[in-house]
């Protein structure tokens, strides 16, 4: 199920070297190079999968399940003050590996390295509004 | 299972109004009324845990198992150019409700109103400091 191009797969296959942070039959954890925050890690399906919209919910299931593990023995490990999650898809949001990944990204206090940065736009929406973008959404559910 | 001062259980038992997107018996997914794009949804467990920290493993499965299933409803109801997963967890990540979250911010490119900043760093570590690293975290694996 590996897609040759992929340098996720590879570091799977042990054809690229990672720091192992975990492995077992569904999910393989390393740590991120660039290492945003220290113990930067990415939690991945074993299987290729492009991004979330492409993942079954089979794999995405497995993947999160370890999800919750990894994240408490980072914290276990460096006692961050918090923790981001964060995933990327398609490039427009930043993906840049085209296999899906999780970054669990430990976050120490400002300064850290990792700052979302977010506009709010309560304003811009009535509640009719939101009702309206629900149920636009709601109606592609399948 | 709610919790009793919690905003989101009180979204999940209708006590507050809410624009909602889905709902089966583990999940409820709703607008997020600070939209910081248009079809920013929340995806939570109808279960109260409080962070990523504290969900045990089948409540984080059977939560992003719908995640899939919402990101393609959100893309079919209005083909973002990509999206975002984001979870914060503790103050320090900027969690600000209590319950865990995933936010699904559909992206429609530059100043749509998510933009992550973070800092790589690649240069600091030798590969021998990622290998470290990441026996730190895996010997807490539990």
């Amino acid at each position: 199920m590996s897609h040759e191009d992929c340098i996720f797969c590879k570091i799977i296959n042990g054809e690229i070297p990672s720091a192992k942070v975990y492995e077992d039959e569904h999910v393989y954890a390393f740590l991120d190079i660039s290492q945003v925050t220290k113990g930067h890690t990415l939690v991945i399906p074993k299987v290729h999968t492009k991004n979330i919209f492409e993942t079954p919910p089979e794999v995405a299931k497995e993947l999160f399940a370890r999800v919750p593990i990894i994240a408490n023995a980072i914290r276990d490990a460096y006692q961050p003050l918090g923790m981001n999650l964060l995933n990327n898809n398609e490039r427009a949001a930043e993906q840049s590996v085209f296999h899906l990944h999780i970054h669990l990204i430990p976050r120490y206090g400002e300064g850290d390295g990792y700052t979302p940065n977010w506009t709010t736009h309560n304003d811009d929406y009535t509640p009719e509004d939101l009702q309206n973008i629900a149920a636009d959404i709601a109606k592609e559910i399948k």
